[in-house]
């Protein structure tokens, strides 16, 4: 087989370290990789029917092409099935596939996928080796690098589950040409926090070549490179958030009460839409505390909008919560601790900080000042 | 508080070390010593119906005392908690409690509530910490330590789980007094294991001194003493059972299959009677292969029936399954691969060494001796 160039993150964790590829074609060589990563062990693939039925055969024809042995388990797509009911599904039917301990759990999609079927692989047989495959920008940039799986519980999101690491994660840029022009755009939310967070030169970069990003080629390899080295070196000093891992989180404490408010609609606000206007208000915020310059959070917004995702809480479809209710949801966030909240904030482009003791007057009065916003 | 005297097992896992305290008097201490162990914490205490009963009072009469917000959360007695439904109902009344990462979970009771609270303790916001009160000599010996965690899945038993070591492991021996006959004895086949794996010297102390072990006092706590620091030194070698914590099978390849065809119906055979049984076979079998001396044979046999445990298949109330359904049994076994079966033989007492590749008719031709004694 003919392989495509690629670029390479290396993710150097003491005794599980793991390569992540990024590059076109990587699914056609998907077989030959895993092969090669854990020779003659069999494959549960776990993805979604909307993932299976446009990545499916492909990989299984890639697997087939490398002898390796495969069972596909097929969840709905979507948030819901992040649920206990979805993770007994799967650990079932991995066992009932009859994979062992030196067997292989891939996990093809998005987000819930990867963190359903990578929770499987966690606790199967105590722990089973682990691909990834993510077939969106979102879980290529974010979900699919650091080892963070789980489900939600009724009490809240991502409440259970397990620091997993993968053996190998296939970032193959060509999937994305599948995606929504929406689903792009949440995604590219996620690249630009990375400059926003300690890459100032990144940010002017993604300025300067966004256009390159969303027709796909070698920018669009070149800003998720760049997205996952970013987030491996944080995963690589602090793999269990219990330091700097948090500065990920910029934007998200906003984005999380967002997606509360909202119920998770996904017609209404998708994550990456949360995380836009999540960050646009982490700056604006910060610009209201004197941290940062004004012209800083101008910028921001101003390449948010320049590539069509949202900056503003009006922005979201039907929005009828006041200050009150949003301060509540952001409460609930795991992130705030005995009243006082900790938000990461910046003192500027790339030079984000984690500000614990945030008065929760100081944000109300953002908030009402945010809604006044037309 | 005056504390009783105790001895220490310490388990250096690197990074994860961690002290099991075997003595009198220790569950009225364990406010103090969690205290101690993570101070203000929140404690979420995992029990069955009849543990909580009987020592319940008595563990959140001491977390109340060292001033530690604590919650219960009580499963129905018996293996059938060890299941997907009770982990969900572990896990969201953690939550509910309101528990954080910093928080405990402290398991109350025997081998169930040990696997089942500790894998929600794994799981839980990804991982909280862990404290072990044993309340059976089987779990005070084998499965409070070393980590493993985990529920049952359709495809067999714990199928489903994590490697999630304690943080402290409290093995009050006053406990066992509240433990029925049956119980008791069940635990110290698992005592008598220890003995066998590597250690004669041990197994001779037992046939000396097994009446003090079952009357309590210094003897029971130096068997489980030594019984503890076997299995640690066996989990530090090898925590995740690539190697030689395999020996700690001893026996078990038998029992399970034992257990497997009596539908593990406790009334019939609980686990601990089900490794006498596959001890005295392991080491029958290992006469009639010619790697151990049938005497030895003989005193193992003999030391079994001594404190009153089952040794032969016929012990086994209502049983009825040939040599067939016993190897068809034993081939469900994980520890199988591609049709030779994995056994721990022994070459003596204390020599049990791993038997990889033994021919599936040696082990047919010795279940119909063993079906043929009286």
């Amino acid at each position: 087989m003919t392989l495509a160039p690629f670029e390479t993150v290396h993710v150097p964790l003491p005794g599980r370290a793991y390569d992540i590829l990024i590059g076109g074609g990587l699914l056609a060589s998907a077989g030959e990789r895993i092969a090669a990563l854990a020779p003659g062990a069999a494959c549960g693939v776990v993805t979604d029917t909307g993932v299976d039925a446009i990545h499916g055969p492909a990989l299984r024809a890639s697997l087939d092409a490398a002898g390796l042995r495969h069972e596909t388990i097929v969840v709905p797509a979507g948030e819901a099935s992040k649920s206990y009911d979805r993770l007994r599904e799967v650990c079932d039917g991995i066992l009932a596939a009859r994979l062992e301990r030196g067997d292989l759990v891939v996990a093809l999609g998005g987000g819930v996928v990867g963190d359903l079927a990578g929770f499987a692989a966690a606790v199967v047989r105590r722990g089973m080796l682990f691909v990834q495959i993510p077939a969106t920008l979102l879980a290529q940039v974010d979900s699919s690098v650091g080892g963070k799986t789980g489900i939600n519980s009724a009490h809240g999101k991502n409440l259970v589950g397990a620091f997993h690491q993968p053996g190998l994660v296939l970032a193959d840029v060509d999937v994305l040409d599948t995606l929504s022009p929406r689903e792009f755009k949440a995604g590219y939310a996620e690249v630009v926090k990375y400059g926003l967070i300690d890459d100032p030169a990144f940010f002017a970069w993604l300025e300067a070549h966004h256009r390159g990003v969303f027709a796909g080629g070698p920018d669009r390899v070149h800003a998720i490179r760049t997205s996952c080295a970013a987030k491996a070196a944080v995963v690589v000093r602090d793999e269990r958030e219990d330091g700097d891992r948090a500065l990920l989180n910029l934007g998200h404490t906003f984005a999380h009460a967002f997606e509360r408010i909202t119920a998770y609609d996904g017609s209404r606000l998708v994550h990456g839409e949360a995380v836009a206007i999540g960050l646009a208000c982490a700056f604006r915020f910060s610009a209201r505390l004197g941290l940062a310059d004004g012209q800083d959070a101008g910028r921001v917004e101003g390449h948010l909008r320049t590539v069509g995702l949202p900056t503003r809480i009006r922005d979201i479809p039907g929005w009828d919560a006041g200050g009150d209710a949003i301060l509540a949801a952001m409460a609930q966030d795991k992130k705030v601790k005995r009243g006082a909240l900790t938000f990461i904030l910046a003192r500027g482009i790339g030079r984000s900080f984690v500000a614990p003791g945030i008065d929760g007057q100081d944000v109300r009065a953002f908030l009402d000042a945010e809604l006044a916003l037309p």
